[in-house]
């Protein structure tokens, strides 16, 4: 697959040697397709104009090269708006009320604060009605496992962060700095990440490769008293079941009684199952690179051997293309090339594949689809996408608000129903599973489900007064 | 001192019973002023109002009881002013540019982003252009001596450090973020800051208390490429610098002949001292609690030690009220009632005071005016405040500009004699030694000195291209 992008090439033209016709024709002969053009000086013979490319990434050299190789046509400089779009960083920290003189200074700071400070230091829970704590998430990363890029380092790693911090702002309203770690050492992770805490009213770990990614996170839950939650695992995972409950609402089969193979047992993986088993999956098999887990077998992790122990109670053994004959479900949390079209047409009738590698799934969708009831990827260029951006807004939202301690089972479980409650029974077809991330009730109905989730489970610190006016729907989701 | 604030009192009141006159009465009487009255619901005989009134904090309880007292009178609540301001925090992080669909959320996130995350892995300092690091500021604190109020940790601490993000942004479009740490190991905190890194292009370091600060300032400053600025510490010692080049200026001394007396060696007045110094200043004695420093005593503490070192050739012995018989300038970074009327006295010609100490200065400006010719504090309610707010805004955009891998003495002398040199010939005078916060030249002078400083002494990676032309002076400032 390759990445679409928009290039501006700015080129000086000699218009007595070329027209501007034979530009474009260059342009398009070299893959490339001309979408606006700007004349930045007129004159003669020169003129500099901005040549506005859509193209994909891979052609880009290709198209400047045809460009340049005109005679009277020099290129002057060329820009790519994914890297304009990064000029600078994409967040920034502002006052939610600006200084204009003497009296507002004073309030927010000296003298004023200081009266501020002291009702926190008699009662520190006031930090969250009095500091931006009530409102602020940490994304954490070590920049060990970044998007499909892996151990990338925490500069590398930054975009990203900020790019998930504008996902948190602009989908719930929370304010997510980016927390780019120096060391990849677990111990030292979760000192530096308890050490900060005191600004933070919750920690999203990001992009943390696994095994490391859960003794951190369970480290991290055990020390404080804020909520931890490493997106990878748990955003996937809830997003996954919200589909996936969906995907059998249509087929007409239930959770309880379907056989599912989950292949990959990494973060996501680990995290899918999890879920699985808490929605009341009990034909579960987990299938890593050596095949399907058993019970009872030491696989020299705390998790592998979890997971072992609560699967496959049939005990059956073998790779991915033994697990899978008569599955109702295929979930892929793995790498392309790992299903074939002869697994999938050996699985059970109205089979549910979902195939989220990144960015290459476990099988080409045009292949699986022939044989397939419903087909889910990660991505955005086919129907059905599995995309934690409806997932982690919605549910820091909800945990913010009712000052959680934790992200329970009992909340992802919640979240996971109320995404996939938003798909009504009239809208739910083979191609429509899943809302759209930019459907705006996701957030809502994701934030009150985790309310009530962590207000029954006794998480929650607080009751929120607005709740569930604000939100207009009754607590009691499904 | 006590401070002022605005409460807003909502009442119920029977007006068979009692008069609106009635009330600003009794609120008059307990030391308050109305200054604004809104009816919330009227009605027969129960009215509700909000009455906004101006007042001393420490009048506040004698007003409300005033008002509850009066019969027919129902105080329904409070609210103060200087609470409400921090209601949910100061700050906030938000997008720069909105994702309004899906090509949008494809640029600034998955899958647009990998390319700039491997540009940055091929290159980690395109992370200075790429990401919010090129313009981001840690504030880290552990609590331990938070304004005036000593060691009330890091939660208490969050509002100050939220201010100062607040300053920092509205005076120099600097993004800055609070750390508030939950240890005061120097060890840990020296860890923590260099883990986190990465994020930054910068570190404040905030409210640390003395002499826990030296060593972890000096600690982080070899540990990492990025300036690290206790601004306790050089802010105060620059601001300082500033008022007093202006100060003998306008009595036509020279700082090089000039006898300087230093009160207190925490983290200030170390800073101030070693900045005095660095300004050519030869007759300088520290004194702490003890008496006089001299050279060549073990203090027990490498910070006390080379200052001892380094002031005081003519080793006079004794506490403050010798010391400082003679001398042309006091500098008082210590505590309330450490200078009495005889002291000032004993002072030479011109005597320049400046007493810092905060909220209570080392004398009673009304005390020490008719015997000095300048008189300068650390209070926004008597003339020539020595703010930090005057320095480090300037300072770092200046440092961040040009990436500055330090702030160093050059740098610091630099700010002093910009903000110096805001006050003309025509203009100085007693009351007027030092530019107001609010003078919006401050920052782009400081910033412009500091960019020239850093470049001319070697620690600047890159010249502002929009410099100076943006910043329209000569880079070569005073």
């Amino acid at each position: 697959m390759s990445i679409s992008t928009t290039m501006i090439y700015r080129i000086e033209m000699n218009t007595e040697q070329v027209t501007f016709g034979e530009v474009a024709t260059a342009v398009n002969g070299a893959g490339g397709d001309v979408i606006a053009v700007d004349v930045i000086r007129a004159g003669k013979p020169y003129t500099v104009r901005d040549i506005t490319v859509q193209l994909k990434v891979d052609v880009h050299r290709r198209v400047a090269e045809a460009v340049a190789s005109l005679p009277g046509v020099r290129l002057v400089h060329e820009s790519d708006s994914t890297f304009l779009a990064h000029l600078g960083g994409k967040i920034e920290v502002v006052p939610k009320t600006p200084i204009k003189n003497r009296d507002d200074l004073s309030k927010v700071y000296t003298p004023g604060v200081a009266r501020v400070s002291m009702a926190i230091h008699e009662d520190p829970s006031k930090a969250f009605t009095l500091t931006a704590k009530r409102n602020t998430v940490a994304v954490v990363t070590d920049g060990s496992a970044v998007l499909g890029l892996g151990n990338i380092g925490p500069e590398a790693a930054m975009p990203v962060m900020e790019g998930k911090a504008v996902l948190f702002k602009q989908f719930a309203d929370v304010d997510a700095f980016p927390i780019c770690l120096r060391t990849q050492d677990p111990d030292e992770i979760v000192e530096i990440v308890k050490g900060i805490s005191p600004t933070f009213g919750g920690i999203n770990l990001e992009d943390i490769s696994s095994p490391r990614c859960f003794e951190i996170e369970r480290r991290l839950q055990e020390a404080l008293d804020i909520p931890v939650f490493h997106d990878d695992q748990h955003g996937t995972a809830v997003v996954m079941l919200a589909g996936l409950l969906n995907a059998l609402r249509l087929v007409g089969k239930t959770i309880e009684t379907v056989k599912v193979v989950v292949c990959g047992v990494g973060a996501a993986g680990a995290a899918c199952i999890e879920m699985l088993l808490a929605a009341g999956a009990r034909r579960l098999i987990a299938v890593d690179r050596c095949g399907a887990l058993l019970p009872g077998v030491d696989y020299g992790q705390p998790t592998l051997n979890r997971i072992a122990a609560r699967t496959n109670p049939e005990r059956l053994s073998g790779p991915v293309d033994e697990a899978i004959r008569g599955a109702d479900v295929f979930i892929g949390v793995s790498g392309p090339g790992v299903l074939t079209v002869a697994d999938v047409r050996s699985m059970a009738r109205d089979a549910i594949v979902f195939a989220m590698a990144n960015p290459e799934p476990e099988i080409d969708p045009e292949l699986a689809e022939p044989f397939v009831r419903v087909l889910a990827t990660g991505r955005s260029d086919y129907p059905n996408q599995i995309n934690n951006v409806l997932c982690f807004p919605g549910i820091f939202r909800g945990a913010l608000d009712c000052r959680a301690s934790r992200i329970n089972d009992e909340m992802k479980l919640a979240a996971a129903k109320a995404i996939a409650s938003l798909v009504t029974d009239e809208e739910l077809n083979e191609q429509y599973i899943i809302p759209s991330i930019f459907n705006e009730k996701v957030v809502k109905h994701v934030q009150a489900a985790v309310v009530a989730a962590a207000v029954r489970t006794g998480v929650a610190k607080r009751i929120p007064p607005e709740y569930p006016m604000e939100v207009g729907m009754s607590v009691v989701l499904p």
